[in-house]
């Protein structure tokens, strides 16, 4: 919890076994296959950038988002229950995925979401093994202390409009605090603040570079505004109930609500 | 040479010493400021992405292009004379250095000037500290050994239209040779087969990148034909007269043929 505080995030390499991460990967290519809003393609064409909301109607990643080795953590450095903010399968395709320009996502989640404070997680698991040449999240260690950092609204650079954070800003934090980039086998896994400051490049390697992103929000710190769809931004703050550590492994019951189609008021603005 | 010709490429970490590097550095800001067709901007901007020739106008760069420890090693692999077929000093600009494609040098080489054989040698030179975060030059060790790929004219992706290698070859490659990325301090160099496969990712980081590339080319393989501009494609084949290993920090009398501007006839096709 020091590491944390001090830097902005924990590295877990090989937290989930190969075996765990092959039924979560055997998932990814019918669920970018899919025809449905929650999937964001890159703008040079087909490929997805980003997939959302997939624990609502798919069944290893329902169970991924119940998995106490990635909830209890957060509920420990909380300090109280999480719910799912944010659910995200980013592709970095080989060949075609963009990058993503420096940005905190707190500073998202509070001018859209209204979300009181930045007690919302960040986590990252691996489904690819990450290396220097398949585009690894960059982050700026210590740029977390700063709260929410000045922004631009960049719509032009990708296919995702992103509150960008300026350059000069970026030249200081790194200058004090340099650039890490955790590097690791499939079910590696980072936790970080939603203030840290992170990037990533392209990916022009013939690696995909697969990731789930989650968004564990406290529940007390629960959005106060629905401006985004809710498969962006969850509306249902009911605290997450962990499954058994042998989850991936072993059948579990898990609702998945969205199977048959997003509903459509999650589809827009309340 | 063994090495050479098993990997494609040979690395020489700190060849030229801090103070040689600062002499070339000090003259880059006024080379990118000046508006003179050599200058190639990136898409974003201002931001110059390579500038062309300068050992045609620029003092220190008119002795870099006669620097015995970059010229005699070449002339040894080739066993034969040298001239300079092409000069760049490539920007890769902090956050705005944009991505180049996998590609071979030769293909355009052979395509547009007509060169009748892969040898002429491309030299990198750093002049920044090259590290993972700064866009460092990819390659695909062994790559050479193919000759000239299949590659298709991109004209989108980038400010610099390229003939770029298709995904499958890259992943064959990849698959047999692996992917390295030489970095090092200033004054580094790689030499680099003219069929050897390469690329590189956009810089995100608040650190420039700039390096020199030169192409040495045999003088009995010179160009035969004159599509390109001369300031890309020089069509003077005179061999390269090597200076002292001290020039870059003493005087030494050097010509600067085009220091008051570009002859009209090295603007256009011949």
């Amino acid at each position: 919890m020091e590491r944390f505080d001090r830097d902005g995030y924990l590295f877990f390499p090989s937290l989930f076994t190969e075996q765990e991460i092959r039924v979560l990967n055997d998932e990814v290519p019918a669920l970018y296959a899919q025809r449905r809003p929650e999937n964001v393609r890159e703008k040079t064409g087909d490929v997805v950038r980003t997939n959302f909301a997939a624990h609502m109607y798919s069944y290893p990643f329902a169970k991924l988002a119940r998995h106490p080795r990635m909830v209890e953590p957060v509920k420990q450095l909380f300090g109280e229950d999480v719910y799912m903010h944010q659910f995200k399968i980013n592709g970095k395709a080989a060949f075609d995925g963009d990058l993503w320009q420096w940005h905190q996502d707190y500073g998202t989640w509070r001018a859209d979401d209204l979300m009181p404070e930045a007690r919302a997680m960040n986590v990252a698991i691996f489904l690819d093994p990450v290396n220097e040449f398949n585009g690894p999240l960059m982050f700026i260690p210590g740029s977390h202390k700063l709260g929410v950092l000045d922004a631009e609204h960049d719509t032009g650079t990708t296919s995702y409009p992103l509150w960008v954070i300026n350059q000069e800003t970026i030249r200081q934090l790194v200058e004090r605090g340099g650039i890490v980039a955790p590097k690791g086998p499939p079910g590696s896994m980072i936790l970080f603040h939603g203030c840290f400051v992170h990037a990533s490049t392209s990916n022009l390697s013939p690696w995909n570079r697969v990731s789930v992103y989650l968004s564990l929000c406290a529940v007390s710190n629960h959005i106060r505004r629905f401006k985004r769809p809710g498969y962006i931004a969850h509306r249902d703050f009911t605290p997450i109930q962990c499954l058994p550590d042998d989850c991936l492994l072993r059948h579990y019951d898990v609702p998945l609500p969205w199977k048959n189609g997003t509903p459509n008021d999650e589809l827009k603005a309340a």
